[in-house]
């Protein structure tokens, strides 16, 4: 398989029941960058080390989740090859014209196969990280709320996740870097998929409904930032889920919240580094709370359901 | 009143059901050093960082829960200041022979209104840190576990809190730092004591019975460490309770489990310092689940009811 | 000797060369309050978890340095003991009448045998540490810059130590936690008081000349904010000594910087509990380095030169 | 130009004056695994979480430095495409045999225009990271000293610097992340050189030698790590080259010491993402202090010159 050129998730657009709240959220208490707002009315933010000119996209509307998760490839031509690979895949792939989001080249998409609307694009303007390109500090002045990094991964539920897991891997390229099987050793209950040497950019977990959104994910450099993260949500009255805590899988150290649509966030910190050689985990059902929340060893009941 | 010279919680003597099971839970997993065993078999433990020869005593028996908790005095003056006080305060006082707890002298001790045993010493052998006194490495060699560098203090649970507080503060002279009020605005479900510029050396919470113990709690020196503490406990399969996580009160970060036997553990981490011009927090029982979990602003049911 | 009832150094006062300057220092970078201005120019600064109304005070002057600093005690009946026992012990003692220091009582004062200024008081308005006495968040909002928890020491430079030992210790009640000794085993070269549980709230090193400050030294709560001062030391331009780096002598955790008049400033972080109980520190002279840079094991020659 | 499929500098094989001496430094005070020795003396080193055979290779010899680096790639055919590439550039490459490092299979390699030896190879044996590929914990027991996760970069000196980017970046295919620039505006002091999402694989700077070795770099996941191993350095009398202190290029936090025989070692932590679509940092020659040294703000005179 000649390679994509997928580089990373370049940004989610998100559903919000009420604008002003979603952004007061985003902006205040996640700490992202409101870079514009178009005709339309989305909002567009970025993560403060993000160079591209946004990473999440709000759009109002009466039922809160994810219209879908558009990955940035290194150029145009990647954009003609990922088509050809998913159409002969057996998927409809449509396109979005340019500009269709602000300072965005045109995508290539299509719904894959747990229901999600999965993007490619190549070109999106560049408004910087804060710092110069020339003799940098080492982060910007005025910085806000928990102040991530990167937009890191999404991880979404859905339905036909064996299909699913043949598109990413085989056709897209990912790599398969931990997997939680269902307790007959073969049915995949979660895929944790990289196409970097992140351990997942993307994720999914099966469940008998498609499209669901279960986190959008934001990236910070410590365990100690999860814990100011944690202070802050107790301060600014956020709906806290979960931790902090350490999922096993991905060993990273987290934080679960809601937006104000309910929308889960999640503020993440540590990674191994995936390569290609490095050996796939594997994760059992019967160690599914090791697994998901490291520290408590068991699931919460809304964890596993609440999804939007 | 006439300062007590009371300086700190010396030790705890705890009830577990199984020796060698216990002394496995706090040398290898908590990481205290076993300093001594006696003729009745009881095992002695100290944290790293502290001088005196133990802080921590075991002894097998049928039940869980503490035996008593000790407090280190300046001198031995100030046993019979506290004696004088606690007589007239109209409890009755009684002594245990010096060297009844190996390397240790005199105690003076009496049964609390909340049911506990409350000792004071004036004298223990000191054994060391591990470090030299003269151009000392700033921690020693050999560390394993968690390696708290001191017992820090117990929480107790039982019923007349309020002729406990008394005791406290106006025959022993300890500071009431931080209090949780019930709903009427006066009872007292919760009073934090200190004795010294910690924000508690001891705490109790009301409960109808008498004497059991909540916690005993340990010394961290950051979030860091805590977080270390849960990859152990997970790793070693101790059972969790609760955390990682913050408490409003004291602000302390923290983490409980249990020993084998049963008995509640906390590693915390983080303090303000405590002087007697501080003013007293009141925290409100509407508040109680922030008070007691900061981050997740409730409490579950096993930290209120689960005690030895 | 009766205990004289000595908490904490409650303010230092400082002189600059140019105010404004020295103001954008203090709150912008360091990150204090600014809680008043007075007739004569003062300018009254606290950390944030303090509650009293100012722990530095900056008065613009030709030349740098420390005017006096001044510890807090409990009562006012404290200042007449403190009173009487310094002038037993042979020094003058003299008055500043009540409000000389905005919203600070009457101050007891005189010049220690190392010829700095020293006072004492009793009251000082509270203004509170920005969050409310009842269910209070952990931290509050608006804090900018290092943001110290609180004013913690000073380390001053002076001549006649070995009498001014005599004093802090014999007079004042303060403990030698620590100390550093010439080759021949007993001229003090630097001497650590504490008169709480923290490992020093003053001290002393030798040097010929009388009255120098060396540093004053703000509280961070760990290692990482440690590092995170540093960040901003070289975002700001500001002018570093020497750090981030470890002390043998406390074990703190350090970075120090100057103020733009010249002062030397520190923020550390990380303490052992100061008991009496506790033996003393004793470090050789061949073993300065280590003692004053754990990590370096050498001194370099403006930290033990550069004062004022 | 095809991708070579390489992953990362898989590893170093390092002189050094004294075996033991070496093995008790890497081993016990470093904190890597002792994995194997060969009938020719050498000793195999690697990372807990690294799962190949070895990354560090020490060889006993007259003269401290590097003997080569080695890149891992993704198989076999790499290494024919890398060869013709190499060629075509203009140099030589020959092979080493598998097995002659144990457990690792054929090696192309070359001099490179600074006069280093780099290799490349597809195959060496995976002896895991001391955790089942199933369940695992979040670490293996048993880790010592500062205990990095994996060897992370080497940077090295040497002379013809412009020649050897072309060839790093053209022909090789790494990214120039970062650059320090000459009063010139275009010759390179620096080059930092990336085939991952690291900020940096390897690094040369220019210097009038050939083939000298500035440091070996090994990965910590925290700058709370960075002070630890900050201790373990003093605690074990190694000598410290400089540090704990933060990179402006990177922004990595570090320290860096000495082997026994004068090789030097970095342990750092802290990176961006490097994508192929980020702007490349442009360091200028006046602000190099702030590039290498983003706290002090200057070099030292030792940190530029010696190299083995």
């Amino acid at each position: 398989m000649q390679p994509h050129g997928i580089m990373r998730p370049g940004h989610v657009q998100l559903r919000v029941l009420d604008l002003d709240e979603a952004v007061h959220h985003y902006r205040d208490i996640v700490g992202l960058e409101e870079t514009a707002r178009d005709k339309r009315g989305r909002v567009y933010f970025k993560a403060w080390d993000e160079f591209d000119h946004h990473s999440v996209v709000l759009r109002e509307a009466e039922e809160a989740g994810m219209d879908h998760v558009a990955f940035k490839v290194e150029d145009d031509a990647c954009l003609d090859r990922i088509e050809r690979s998913v159409k002969e895949f057996g998927l409809q792939v449509d396109h979005v014209a340019a500009s269709e989001q602000l300072h965005t080249g045109r995508r290539v998409g299509f719904v894959c196969p747990t229901g999600h609307r999965i993007e490619f694009f190549a070109e999106k303007a560049q408004v910087g990280n804060g710092l110069p390109t020339q003799n940098p500090d080492v982060w910007p002045d005025g910085l806000r709320g928990m102040a991530p990094v990167r937009l890191d991964h999404v991880l979404l539920y859905g339905d036909e996740i064996e299909r699913n897991l043949e598109l990413f891997t085989k056709v897209l390229g990912f790599r398969l870097t931990e997997q939680l099987l269902a307790k007959d050793g073969k049915t995949h209950l979660a895929t944790f998929l990289s196409i970097s040497n992140k351990p997942h950019d993307i994720a999914f977990i099966h469940c008998p409904q498609k499209a669901r959104l279960h986190h959008v994910s934001f990236y910070l450099d410590s365990w100690h930032e999860i814990g100011r993260a944690a202070d802050i949500i107790s301060k600014k009255n956020v709906s806290l889920d979960m931790g902090p805590t350490r999922h096993g899988l991905t060993r990273g150290a987290t934080i679960y919240f809601f937006d104000p649509s309910g929308n889960r966030n999640e503020v993440f910190s540590g990674l191994y580094l995936s390569y290609p050689d490095r050996p796939m985990i594997t994760w059992t059902e019967d160690e599914i709370g090791k697994a998901i929340f490291y520290y408590e060893r068991r699931l919460n009941d809304r964890f596993m359901s609440v999804t939007t």
